[in-house]
């Protein structure tokens, strides 16, 4: 079947059973192909074919709410709803997002990239739906490992408590992102391997009816026996306690008893939880394969071998350089310990949780659990690494306030994937950190010019005993520079100036260090020199490097990959304002917009961070100060 | 008993069940005597007062660590550790904190003031236990309210799955701060019905002795029919599902109970969950009798009468005014929502909730589900009312970065409880919410200067269909002044000139605008005359009225109850410069520290924030531009 054809779920109401195998064929070999040159969430999205299909076949979309967790695995719905013909551009820039996203077609209609808030926006909907006094279906599609992510859970207790009608289709594929933890996921467990309601119901009855009757206290036992009933036979009994119907657990690739299942959840009153098995990456052999997470999401790959294509990279990746020397740390430290939510692939954590086992906690999607854990063990003499990325690291905002800086405890926050990430998009993003963390006293902010000042960086971070400590690092890798064997502390608060010059200042950190050099070497040619300067500590400011430059009067242009608003720069502002200067401070940062996906050059290029436009800013604060200058 | 004479929990480990009687009524005697003049927390404190002995005389604070969760539960917990002489000062500036705090004792090992952090806390500290390899109790107290909180529920499947040792108390009062909601409520509420396993578990297993033997197919059946004996006579069913053993439920007022549950909790193996039912405001009639939650926290009252000592209100309160006013609205748009985390009573949303039942949601402690179900709501056009404590609003951080801004949805967010909030201390005040809201795109923020453009906002922000709008609106109450009968909607980012001066100007808005009054006053005697704008609209900024106020030249002051880092002055200033004008600009607001509990004007006046300083600082102002002027 030609896949492009498709226009919308209409074309496939019709299909036959032989037809949606054959389509379910089809998706996947498009699905491997695609991917294998765009890269993509190929693993979460060969798991649900089938279930997809059979959406789209038993409900009406955009009436009925498909309301995907997390996202990514929407690429079926995509094809589904007429965007086959878009994947080529899959994930780049101005193409077609890895996530629903209502622009792109009205069956989208709920935007993610987050885990664990479907089921709460569904309530929203359902909700609505109720009072407006419509009839549609309401239903979240949310994975095993999303469902332990703290909103998910509260949203369960309150769907649960208000009988709300919606039909929770829960994909447990036994993986979020890494292989799953956690007590939920055991319950998971028992229940795949409990088989169903249905095949022991009438076997149970049989044998209740042959306890003999008894009177007295012994009658109420019995009456409470029957009763348990639910408990023994009905083996979701946790989402049954919640006020759930407990519906399966079904073969999430069997089309049979997806229609079978979801046509009767559909005449249910009340919430309903469906509870799907699927494998991730079926029908493809390397990622069906995949025990720890790596075919989660990828770039592209050779489709024969399952090999990926690699680009060359120059120096060690951010994540490994940071747990390479966190575990460094710990070999002679007994105090460290690592805490992830979820990420121990993404953030290479297996070798550190190899090597300390008993000092290394996944605790699944829980980044509020996370962090505040950290403070816990903080509390004890502890010194906790709590690796999460930035864009996650928001779901802890009120842990980072309320327990780690309050308290100020000696927490190690790293902060991975700070900055632009790229091909993920608007929703993962690492821009806000700064100016979520800047106004939180008793924080210190860093971020690394290069892999060899980063492994000092944690070797600060983990000798600092004032309070929290977060270092931010980028997606990707470093530059391949020779490394220092010894690890260092560096001065809190201590900025460096690389370059001198005579004619303005860029105060800049982390990634846009190299876009400060090629401004430079542009404004050369024009015959301005500047100095460059390494603004390693974001908080708090080297005070007297600023009181330094504002005596020398010259144009300081603050650059950070990050938002403006309350950022970086703003706060070179409110020191100078602070201190009584008017200094010429000039800011060149993220704008007050969502940025969307693609590749980060693109993205930063479109919002006007590009060497050659700091090169100009820097020359027009220097002109613009001369006729100043010349005015008075 | 003289309580002030107990110095630590030693000494109260000899007493006998007789004595430790008299304790707990000599404790209530206090607690209700001392709350009559101070205010506090006092339903949630005379219910945990044999408990709270109990757990002091079986365990050994603080090397065993109590965590309370919440923490406002705690006055029993620092009468017994040598706190009783200072509870005249509860509350007030320097005074008792009515929170656990570090350092007024070492048996205060965690501090709170939020919701649902203890589980998450005590799992760092079990972890730190056991990675040291010491063998000390850890022993969250939590509510039945708290633990609906995501950041409880994450915690309890980590430790389910982790089976660390660990005695989670259940204080189960039935009530949170209003009455609980959410299914958990309804399972704890079988549970409290259902009675205990030990007084059927003889009976049922006598009963099972009873089923003939079976062969066959049946054999297998009868096998799980006796494994499910658990799911029978455990009620706990739930928390035996997820990890923990459940033991309970017992009264939490009969101290054999208490001691022969703790010693045996003592001794096992892994999570233990003790289910410990208790009456908020046990022993006093009036706060027993509570059956909305207006005893959870209350201000002065008299004993003999239960009546609440007012202080004259002038105007209404602000929770009131905004509810008041959603509902007038309500009846008009039957798009209007309003969702509430467990604040129906705090924010004044009783008579929303009986006029509109089917358009009215308290979720429970749950703020990040309230936010993302309004998010939802929205996307089905809806105008919810998301009505939130500032300080809460942190919880729902990344809800409101994900799925209210970045998906441009029309919530109106009302912060309630938004500045400083005096007794409750630095885990409750509203300061952060401006800097945490400001960076974040599409975002309105506003707030009103008094209750009748209090009014207005309302009406605006549920007017308004262009993305989430935020108001605030601080504790207490409004002026008393004439509310005009028809609601307005107020101009998007236009502020209003209340003053005309010659000599300076002063950005304020809220609260700090009667500061702003006396400080023009305090000038005016010094020959200065000031203009004072309502800047009512935090973002946007009125960029017209600044262009003008730049323009003119004169020093501006700005002036805001809210952290400076990142806040509204920065927004000025980040203009200013943006603009290319290096204006005069001054900040006036909360420096970059955790502002501790008391009288609201004592707090202000010990950050400088006074009328008089406002005064100073903008005569200072205005003396250095004009010491500028004659340099050049």
């Amino acid at each position: 079947m030609d896949l492009t054809k498709i226009s919308s779920p209409s074309d496939i109401k019709n299909l036959n059973l032989e037809e949606m195998k054959e389509l379910a064929a089809d998706i996947r070999k498009f699905l491997i192909n695609k991917c294998s040159v765009t890269g993509g969430h190929i693993g979460p999205n060969l798991g649900v074919v089938e279930l997809t299909i059979a959406l789209h076949k038993f409900f009406n979309s955009p009436q009925d709410k498909f309301i995907w967790d997390v996202g990514h695995q929407a690429y079926v719905h995509k094809i589904l709803t007429g965007r086959a013909g878009d994947f080529d551009t899959l994930r780049k820039y101005k193409g077609l997002s890895g996530f629903p996203k209502m622009a792109e077609s009205e069956h989208d209609v709920w935007e993610t990239g987050h885990s664990s808030t479907s089921l709460s926006a569904a309530m929203g909907m359902a909700a609505a739906r109720d009072i407006k006094g419509d009839d549609n279906y309401v239903i979240p599609i949310i994975g095993d490992g999303a469902l332990t992510g703290g909103m998910a859970l509260e949203a369960l207790n309150h769907i649960g408590s208000q009988q709300t009608n919606m039909i929770v289709i829960l994909n447990d594929n036994e993986m979020s992102i890494a292989p799953n933890v956690g007590a939920l996921h055991s319950i998971l467990g028992k229940l795949r391997t409990a088989g169903k309601y249905n095949s022991v119901k009438d076997d149970v009855e049989e044998l209740i009816k042959r306890i003999p009757a008894v009177g007295g206290k012994m009658a109420s036992i019995v009456e409470r026996l029957k009763d348990s009933l639910k408990y023994l036979v009905v083996s979701g009994v946790f989402f049954e306690e919640l006020g759930f119907t407990y519906l399966g657990p079904i073969d999430g690739h069997d089309f049979n008893e997806l229609e079978r299942n979801l046509l009767y959840a559909k005449k249910m009153e009340g919430p309903v939880l469906l509870h799907v098995v699927t494998k991730k990456g079926k029908g493809y052999h390397p990622a069906e394969n995949d025990k720890v997470g790596t075919w989660h999401g990828t770039g592209p790959y050779k489709i024969e071998t399952g090999d990926f294509v690699k680009s060359p990279a120059k120096g060690p990746s951010w994540s490994g350089l940071v747990a390479a020397t966190v575990a460094r740390i710990a070999r002679e430290d007994q105090r460290v310990a690592t805490i992830t939510p979820a990420m121990p692939v993404g953030s290479k954590l297996e070798a550190i949780s190899a090597e300390f086992p008993e000092r290394f906690y996944d605790v699944g999607i829980a980044e509020q659990h996370a962090a505040t854990m950290a403070a816990g063990m903080a509390t004890q003499g502890m010194k906790p690494f709590l690796s999460i990325y930035s864009t996650f690291l928001q779901r802890a905002y009120d842990q980072l306030v309320h327990d780690i800086a309050r308290q100020k405890l000696n927490v190690f926050i790293g902060i991975d994937r700070a900055g632009l990430v790229g091909a993920d998009g608007e929703t993962h993003q690492g821009v806000f950190d700064i100016a979520f963390l800047r106004h939180l006293p008793n924080m210190v902010i860093m971020m690394p010019k290069d892999e060899n000042e980063g492994q000092h960086m944690v070797k600060t971070a983990l000798a600092y005993n004032d309070g929290p400590i977060a270092m931010r690092y980028p997606r990707g890798n470093g530059f391949g520079i020779p490394m220092d064997e010894e690890l260092k502390v560096l001065p809190i608060g201590k900025w460096e100036k690389l370059t001198e010059g005579q004619d303005a200042t860029i105060l800049t950190f982390g990634t846009t260090i190299p876009m400060a050099y090629e401004a430079a070497e542009l404004l050369k040619e024009r015959g301005i020199s500047v100095s460059i300067v390494n603004a390693r500590f974001i908080k708090p400011l080297d005070e007297a490097m600023l009181d330094e430059l504002f005596a020398v009067g010259k144009p300081i242009i603050t650059v950070e990959e990050a938002v403006l608003a309350g950022g970086f720069g703003s706060a070179v502002l409110e020191y100078a304002h602070d201190s009584g200067v008017n200094a010429p401070i000039h800011r060149m940062g993220i704008p007050d917009q969502f940025i969307e996906h693609g590749d980060v050059e693109a993205l930063l290029a479109e919002i006007g961070m590009t060497p050659g436009a700091l090169a100009d800013l820097t020359a027009d604060a220097i002109s613009v100060l001369e006729r100043k200058k010349e005015l008075q």
